[in-house]
């Protein structure tokens, strides 16, 4: 294996992983719901339209077991739980923006707005 | 809806655009092996080692129709296909780079290496 496949064999081994924290249709959204504050179950559920309660807290999970997310919870009545993005979580910043960025010229090209 | 919950909705609907686009775990990795030059279907299947000629065949039927890459017959015998980014494909640079960036940083918190 020369130099420059070797370079490509490493920079798709470290892509998979990053595609493996952000895969699916849910994760990324919860993430961007996140960048504007810390949010209850409710909030989340509400910010991401057609999500199911169950598929969120899945996602949660995953997020949380990434270190992504962390959970607080306040002893009120009934117990209410927090979420918010660690500082891995706020790290994915510029990776945000960069897909927004992408994004938007993606739809001007395809959809012409 | 307020003026923030507007941006939020905005910001979900083009993140969910992206997402469409790039999910999965071969759609990225096959885009990084193009960003090193055109590639023949054999030379994409050595580049991204667990793909089955199925499943990438699949993926870069979608991945034309999403006008990201292009195809160019030869006229050999037998006829020979290389793959190509177009410009919108071209254009996913900085999002590829900031994928890396946080990929290498995602994997030295988590992974520590």
């Amino acid at each position: 294996m020369n130099q420059k496949e070797e370079v490509c064999q490493h920079k798709m081994l470290v892509t998979r992983d990053v595609l493996e924290v952000i895969q699916g249709k849910w994760r990324i959204p919860i993430i961007v719901a996140l960048t504007f504050g810390n949010k209850r179950f409710g909030e989340l559920q509400r910010d991401i339209v057609d999500i199911s309660p169950k598929m969120l807290s899945q996602e949660l999970k995953v997020l949380e077991t990434n270190k992504i997310i962390k959970r607080k919870l306040y002893d009120s009545m009934p117990v209410t739980v927090e979420y918010s993005l660690t500082p891995l979580g706020l790290s994915m910043k510029k990776l945000l923006d960069e897909i927004l960025d992408w994004g938007v010229h993606f739809r001007k090209e395809i959809i012409g707005k």
